[in-house]
């Protein structure tokens, strides 16, 4: 350390033959342009917005100068000293690059210069990362990944303080540092750079960014098109076991481009992860629309970079925190930084859309650019408008034919549902087919468990995916879903899951009283059809609208099947018997199984079963459709959970044993309220009396709902034929139903 | 219902022949009076607290008088329809009277006098309530408490239409239904209303408030004084398995007074009781007040009542709800309907102290009365002062003699520490002496659990207390202190609890950097004596204040200790190897521990055994100095729990096995903080390198604290000398301590 503060003081010396700052340069043309800061200059003190953060970044760079520069040697997982100081390093670098071209202070540019040269100093003779977990190691970090953050970061800084150095300056830096860096996380580590994960995303725009600020456009086509296709080991693994190289033989930012994004915009990995990769997508892009706008990108694929950033943001519950779809981690929101980049990006260049400007009020910073100024005016300008959720459906894979994710919503997202019909997700994939999980206002209902990983926590296996993710969190039962004779979908293998994926049945949302979603898995158990159609419900006799859930499944053989419902809260009544296990023991030995205590088992009392709980202080209940020889059975997590890295929380277990077709029809109430404050009860009861299968064949699937006067409402799905237009016909006890489409909600008195 | 429908009707045709408005009679002059009615009007439209209470009020009463009048035939406990419905009619008739008053709309008395005259009706023939379970069972209500409540409400409202009702209505009024519903409550039911317990202040405060208002000075008598002594049975006890008689023969409302309140207005049943019993304190003090000022009541007792609610306030966290002492439903707060109005006559009575007016705007509604417009007023006039609760110390028992409950607070209630070594509290005490409960801002970092019950809640034993709240929630293990022997304090019985009190030691909250609280139990366990003492540190390696915990225990034989910390959230980090079991059982058969699961159990490492846990996003550590042969054990709440009754918590517990004297010495450090959005890690890691018991003896005990600098600081405590003044010499490995009071803290490089 210091050999490096001397180099500092050293470069420190240099200030005096830097050239002064030159307004007339063609730097900054990154992502900062000159034509931004003259806009931003003209601006500051009466953008609110911009100002506020503006402020914000500047006490944190000067704190940061006031402590001085320190570029230790790497050692260091995540949450280690080294890994989050240089971490830090990279974003101090980006931010006071900024600062200098704003307020014109050398100071900044100084601070920038003479990291970088620290770095420079540094990265000639640096050895890899001497910890040795990651796939490709990284020098600064222990993974390449997250030295092509590093680069993401630094190219902006060198962007903006290029006119401010020396030809010579450039020069050391480019030859020592820049290029070096570029190539150590591409062609030495082509099992990094070339494949299509967010890895890569990152990988790309880093070379591709610094490659632009350098004006070397080999390392630019290097970034988007990829290394040359010799290098490529088809059958490679990474460290999560998802394959490495795309099977077709793509690399490059193109190809990212092309595959994980559906035309919707959906991003197979899933809001958490689209979240982490929407940073590099868009950070690139922008500097290809400023420095090579002939490529056209944001117009790409009909302009899927923006239709993303839509979708991340309609992905997010109440309170903009994102569903934690196959590997996520819960309480991750659109007031993270990444989304905050790419909510005003999207604005800069996507037709200033308006209802953007009100997520930007809700982050309550923007970033220090061309799109932070433009979305700080436009909300100045008081042109805001609100975002409201509406009910959605994406298609996933590239062309949009590989199943999907559907999110129904009621009201001001009162209720949301979030129902997964996808593909499997690349390596951050659930075994989680025809999953869902359920949201009022923004509060967790019936939860999809999320990750078993404590991010950056250092306590927690180093901060990185633990043994419980792949025991546990990416397993079937850990999901609200089916699983067929206790094994996950696939088997739990990503090489079948990889290849399957659920088919849309029909999805209708234009309904303000029944709103549905409907899709098919037929390879997740070979041999087995499951169809699941789930609806929300308005009726007049109920206080709000209803959930329905008809999963219909069509099976060769006898099997076992389990039906989980992971609610949140504590249990207030039900209306069968059960016992109580004298001792806890764990419900099975594998595929999730492991993990989960037996609480209770009981049988059905009656043919409606029902359990109701509190939480929020509101009052649940789910109503199912049981047989006599149903096991009813109350489960929690934790078993076999060393070192108590899961949540201790319980489900309600339908367990259906020796069938082969069958029908599972439930119906989630949010009823009423509580108040510890007032201690009243409101509504505390389920309105439902009963619900019943009332036909069954290969044809239609009917539910019968009787509310409390006795009033009951019947629910058709048509099995065979998802046609909008086709018209349908049904005999069910001696009353006829006519209709057309998919579905059938018919209200009897 | 058809026949009270016509009664209805036929008295609405009597508004023709009743007097009109009397703006110069008597009435009201209970807690509304006629000087305050016009304060209020003078007012009206300028007062935005009061005005907005007043209008929502209005549209409240509206709604009920649209809805029409219901008194059903009694029939259901709480939750049920007839006691939800008979309760919101006492609260509607205070509040309509209150309205007519205001608003002088005649519509409003005619409400209330159409549904007193429907209970007049009813009242005459009224059995005793069908549900049989209350020792006291009430004729509107399953117990005379509700009955009382009725009362407590009716008399105001009665009060407020007194003048707009004849002569022959108040006759009648007064002989069929007041003056037999008083003597229910009292005459019919000396084992509720002749008692020192919330239960009779209810009750006294009802039969005198019935009778301020009717000029009845038996009726009044009977209330401040009780029933003749020959109606007691000493050993009778109430089904909490309380004592129904005060052992010295007092009753009334003002026995009430003197015994429960200690003369630092510590109520003796805890915060939440006291939130409830406040409530006919103060209204029939008010009455009392206004009617026969005479008695001086807000001044007996050096104005205990006016201290209860500063004390009462004092019991609460940063956002306003009550620790959860003895029998406390968590969420309780003072934001309740009682508070408003203790806090209401508080200000008016007690010489306005400004700090109640930033209460009151928290609260956000007032009194619709004197007391309310006086709140609203000098809310108005921008009088509101900042209630900043200190650290507390509050003496316990009538004479202030009987042990005490703490509090130690920290910055801006950033730590709060609650210890509780009082008297019983009667039936609803909990067998926790030397128990204690941390808080950091309003977040419970270790649990106090509270009740076992779910208030109003009809589906859990319709809303009463449940088994486990004997089984589980009073049980000393449910605590935070020291169970020895598997058995609790006292051996969980009330009729020995009861009889004993922990003492304080010493109390220090003067010092910025060091408050302490310390105190002596002996009688919870026949021939071991317990001292605890525990302290806020502020230390400048520390990023936030500590909390020490000593705890020395005297026996004279070998006994097993259990010293439970009821941390909430998840493990991070262990220091020590432990063992999961195959399958869980529970940790003993009685006193609670049947309640426990044992989820794991371990052996200490080395001398100072840590435990790190994440909650509410930031970082916890407990230290403690354990020995070789400790047992370290994971609990989780929720065996033998058949209706899931119980939260799913954990504790991690010290079990030290064939100890007599010994000491347990425990650092709870907060620390830094974790966020799901930015995913940073900020000061995860505890800064004590190590925590050793370095001296005990009969006089003094002392424990050295090592930083992970190197520097030691210590703190002895005096075990047989609590004097100020004292001096003190002690040689610790050497070095020579001298100090002057109860404890030294000594800060060592």
């Amino acid at each position: 350390m210091n050999v490096m503060k001397k180099v500092a003081l050293f470069l420190g010396l240099l200030v005096w033959v830097s050239p002064a700052f030159a307004a007339e340069g063609e730097h900054p043309k990154l992502i900062l342009t000159q034509d931004g800061v003259e806009q931003i200059r003209a601006a500051l003190g009466t953008v609110p917005l911009f100002d506020a953060t503006l402020e914000a970044v500047t006490a944190e760079v000067d704190a940061e100068i006031d402590l001085g520069i320190d570029t230790p040697v790497p050692q260091d997982y995540s949450g280690g000293y080294t890994h989050e100081r240089h971490k830090r390093n990279f974003f101090m670098l980006q931010k006071a690059g900024v600062l200098y071209q704003i307020l014109e202070d050398e100071r900044y540019a100084r601070y920038v210069r003479d990291m970088l040269f620290q770095y420079e100093a540094m990265y000639k003779d640096l050895p890899l990362h001497p910890k040795t977990r990651s796939y490709a190691r990284g020098k600064l970090f222990w993974q390449c990944l997250n030295d092509a953050n590093w680069l993401v970061y630094a190219s902006q800084a060198y962007d903006t303080i290029y006119e401010f150095l020396s030809a010579e300056e450039r020069a050391a830096l480019e030859e020592n540092l820049f290029r070096p860096f570029a190539d150590h996380i591409s062609v030495d580590n082509p099992q990094f750079f070339n494949r299509v994960h967010n890895h890569s995303t990152w990988g790309t725009a880093a070379v591709g960014m610094i490659g632009l600020v350098m004006g070397d456009d080999e390392l630019v086509e290097r970034a988007l098109y990829g290394l040359p296709p010799e290098l490529f080991d088809a059958d490679a693994r990474d460290d999560d076991g998802g394959f490495i190289y795309d099977r077709d033989g793509k690399a490059g930012f193109l190809a990212n481009l092309e595959t994980p994004f559906s035309p919707d915009g959906y991003y197979t990995e899933g809001p958490y992860y689209q979240r982490y990769a929407m940073s590099p997508f868009l950070l690139f892009a922008q500097g290809l629309h400023n420095v090579k706008p002939e490529l056209n990108i944001f117009e790409r694929r009909n302009g899927v970079l923006l239709k993303a950033v839509d979708a991340l943001l309609n992905l997010s519950d109440a309170d903009g925190e994102f569903f934690p779809l196959n590997d996520g981690q819960k309480g991750m929101s659109y007031h993270a930084r990444e989304v905050v980049s790419a909510v005003d990006i999207a604005y800069l260049v996507g037709g200033r859309d308006p209802r953007l400007l009100s997520i930007a009020e809700e982050q309550g910073q923007v970033l220090l650019d061309d799109a932070g100024i433009a979305v700080a005016l436009g909300v100045r300008d008081g042109k805001a408008k609100p975002f409201d959720k509406k009910s959605v459906n994406f298609a996933d894979g590239p062309r949009g034919d590989q199943g999907g994710v559907a999110v129904l919503r009621y009201g001001n997202e009162d209720l949301t549902l979030v129902y997964k019909y996808s593909a499997q997700g690349l390596s951050h994939g659930h075994y989680d087919k025809l999953s869902f999980s359920l949201y009022e206002r923004g509060d967790e209902v019936l939860q999809d468990y999320g990750l078993a990983r404590f991010v950056n926590i250092e306590q927690k296996g180093g901060g990185n995916y633990l043994a419980e993710n792949t025991s546990w969190a990416k397993q079937t039962i850990a999901h609200n879903t089916i699983t067929q004779n206790e094994t996950s979908h696939f088997e739990g293998k990503y090489e079948i899951g990889s290849r399957h994926h659920s088919e849309l049945w029909f999805y209708e949302s234009s309904d303000d009283d029944v709103r549905v979603i409907s899709a098919v898995e037929s390879n997740a158990y070979p041999g087995t059809t499951l169809l699941r159609t789930m609806a929300i419900i308005r009726d007049e006799s109920f206080e709000k609208p209803y959930v329905l859930d008809i999963l219909k499944v069509v099976a060769g053989e006898e099997n076992q099947y389990d039906l989980p419902f992971y609610f949140m809260g504590q249990v207030l009544d039900v209306n069968f018997d059960y016992e109580l296990p004298s001792m806890l023991a764990a419900l099975g030995g594998d595929n999730g199984y492991q993990h989960l205590y037996l609480e209770g088992r009981g049988a059905p009392g009656e043919d409606t079963t029902k359990l109701s709980w509190l939480a929020y202080n509101r009052f649940y209940t789910l109503t199912t459709a049981t047989q006599a020889t149903d096991e009813l059975l109350f489960t929690r997590i934790g078993a076999n959970d060393p070192a108590f890295n899961l949540r201790r929380d319980a489900a309600f277990m339908i367990r259906r044993k020796e069938a082969s077709d069958t029908v599972f029809a439930t119906i989630v109430e949010s009823h009423g309220n509580y108040s510890p404050v007032t201690e009243l009860s409101v509504n505390s009861r389920s309105s439902i009396a009963a619900l019943k299968v009332v036909h069954d064949d290969a044809d239609y699937t009917a539910v019968s709902i009787e509310d409390l006067d006795g009033d009951t409402n019947l629910f058709i799905v048509a099995n065979s034929d998802a046609s909008t237009s086709t018209r349908h016909e049904l005999d069910i006890g001696g009353s006829v139903y006519e209709w057309s489409g998919p579905f059938c909600y018919a209200v009897r008195d």
